[in-house]
């Protein structure tokens, strides 16, 4: 494979740390660039590691301390917009971003602008502005590499046929940490039981998300962005064991499935390669082992919040951003204690349905609707404490 | 899609059949040839509904009746190398050959002769002469199109990747019959046991392969001329619900399956429309409604009769023609109760470890292995009698 220069946006976050792991096993992927969140010592410790060009870190106190670890020919860039400019100066072929939350949505923009091909695990990206990448990743002819598991294994799938012999993609869900849980017991849901997902290790957000199937709603949404598919074509199915990571029917009725054992670091070296598939050294797939693959219909609780993503692409305009916001916001009051597990979903959805219908989309737009939508949850949180 | 001429040998049986269901759905693709086997009548009806150029049948008095029933300006062609005259007339784009056993090797030669594109339903002409016809199709820079579920299911999987990427491939079997039958159980099979397939409507000599599994050891040598895999790149898992057709892992550890409910239809109408995929109407896959798929290893008498492909690829020579051939006789002499169940196996094994490690590979030497591995079966029973 050619070497390619890559950009890694959150590179201290859980997906940043396993795209490291990767990018250390290849000498023909460079780890360029490296942005950080708040954790300044262990972005040292990986600037020590790979004598990055660049490394960026939005707190000016956390980088004066960053600025005295770094190695010689390390550049540092602070400030809120340093990831932006981080992005704009590294020249990067690949600009993987794996920041959570809304953060990673103007990078990602600058990724496209300079003609660097944008690798998106934080799906809040597209979810927020798709009308806005996928446009402007088309102008530039730059093809959007998806990173979460799922949509990997879609984008993997889909090369089994053309775009338009597509007839539906199925999201595969684990059904997070509280599947089979009753109403009753959900009524009494701990910020550790939420945690306490069975088959990923992941980030915390993204495990709550995963366990109220909010994951899922996003994951609709990015779909939608990112294949151009109608808000019909997209199913979500609960797959226990998240082994099938998705998969595509196609017009004859012949369906194509991604499996893989639940490790983010294959749909990251995909990313990282595309479209060459590189030597990754992981136990295989043993089917006969894991012995039974199960697939349920996602219903009730879990339908209703689904739902919200069918819904959020069918209303169209900043819609997408709100459910975001509104979900990362109750999400956070939820890990703060401030509302109970059940309201996440129920307050997500209310806000939904409130959404205006913006017809114009901007990125000045989706920034109003993410802090109206967020509003909307403080203001609620107010009334409920 | 553009207008496709097909010639369909053996069309009367079970895929020739259901080739023709698959092609009265598409103006697109024309049955310009037939050729039948034994059964006269249906060829009559068959040339009757669809007026192809030629109808082709060996039998010079089934030929006879044949003529009367013909509509106008249907060629009739009969005597032992009907078929392959049939392949030279037709001027077919796809030469699908859906005959059981041997009788499909020379047409199958004759219609890559003529450019036209191979498809291979049975796999026995692979088996025993893949060392010919995948050289003279690559001569002819002509693709082999697979027909056989399993293997329809790798070349589509194949799709997600390049060749030198694979790592291996996993043929699933269901079985067959017989699958949790104890030892002291298969000592007493009968014919009609045998034939009592659980998920696939299969011809009879292909149902009692499946109950032996020698299938898959015929499918493993079939996948090494095909797909161009070495032995240890062919595995065989079982998987009795025959929804997962067969998969592929890639060298980064990710693995490409393909899905749909048991039906010839799917891979029929792939191998017909290739590269293209063409809206067939059928019951979409539902896992959910399924529920579960499951795995196990292939064990035992299963290993020992898959063995036999591994070992067919690796003696190389004329071992894959012997291995067909006292297969089919062996199968013969259960269906006509001249052996039991268990020794088809037995015997097939003995006498492809008897075989000649022929270098010299000839279609008149595959023919001598043919008859001479034919002839060990007919001592054996004569033995037995």
């Amino acid at each position: 494979m050619k070497r390619r220069r890559i950009a890694i946006l959150g590179s201290t976050g859980s997906i940043g740390r396993q795209t490291l792991d990767v990018i250390s096993q290849r000498e023909d992927l460079v780890p360029c660039a490296l942005a950080g969140g708040g954790n300044w010592k262990l972005l040292a410790e990986q600037a020590k590691g790979f004598s990055p060009e660049f490394v960026a870190i939005a707190d000016e106190r956390a980088g004066a301390r960053l600025r005295e670890e770094l190695p010689r020919g390390t550049k540092l860039l602070t400030g809120p917009d340093a990831m932006t400019e981080l992005v704009r100066e590294s020249h990067a072929d690949v600009v993987l971003s794996g920041v959570v939350g809304s953060a990673g949505l103007k990078p990602t923009l600058a990724a496209i602008e300079c003609g660097a091909t944008p690798a998106i695990a934080n799906k809040e990206t597209l979810v927020m502005a798709g009308a806005i990448i996928i446009p402007a990743a088309r102008r530039a002819n730059l093809e959007v590499l998806p990173v979460d598991s799922e949509h990997s294994a879609i984008f993997q799938c889909l090369r089994a046929g053309s775009r338009d012999e597509v007839r539906r993609v199925v999201i595969t869900g684990s059904g997070g940490a509280l599947r089979g849980w009753t109403a009753s017991q959900l009524g009494t849901v701990s910020v550790d039981d939420a945690l306490n997902h069975p088959t990923w290790n992941m980030g915390r957000k993204i495990t709550i998300d995963s366990a109220t199937l909010i994951n899922k709603a996003l994951e609709v949404v990015e779909a939608h962005w990112l294949f151009g598919l109608e808000p019909e074509q997209i199913e979500v199915v609960l797959h226990p064991q998240s082994i099938v990571h998705s998969y595509v029917e196609f017009r004859d009725g012949s369906v194509i499935a991604q499996m893989s054992p639940p490790d983010m670091s294959l749909p990251i070296s995909y990313a990282l390669s595309y479209p060459d598939r590189i030597e990754r050294e992981a136990a295989p797939l043993d089917l006969p082992a894991i012995g039974e693959l199960t697939f349920q219909r996602c219903e009730g609780r879990f339908a209703r919040a689904v739902k919200l993503g069918h819904e959020a692409i069918r209303r169209g305009g900043s819609a997408g951003a709100v459910l975001n916001a509104a979900n990362e916001a109750a999400v956070h009051a939820f890990l703060t204690e401030k509302i109970s597990f059940q309201q996440i979903v129920e307050m997500v959805e209310e806000i939904l349905n409130l959404a205006d219908q913006d017809e114009e989309i901007t990125l000045e737009g989706i920034m109003r609707a993410d802090a109206w939508a967020r509003n909307q949850v403080a203001e609620r949180i107010g009334q409920i404490a």
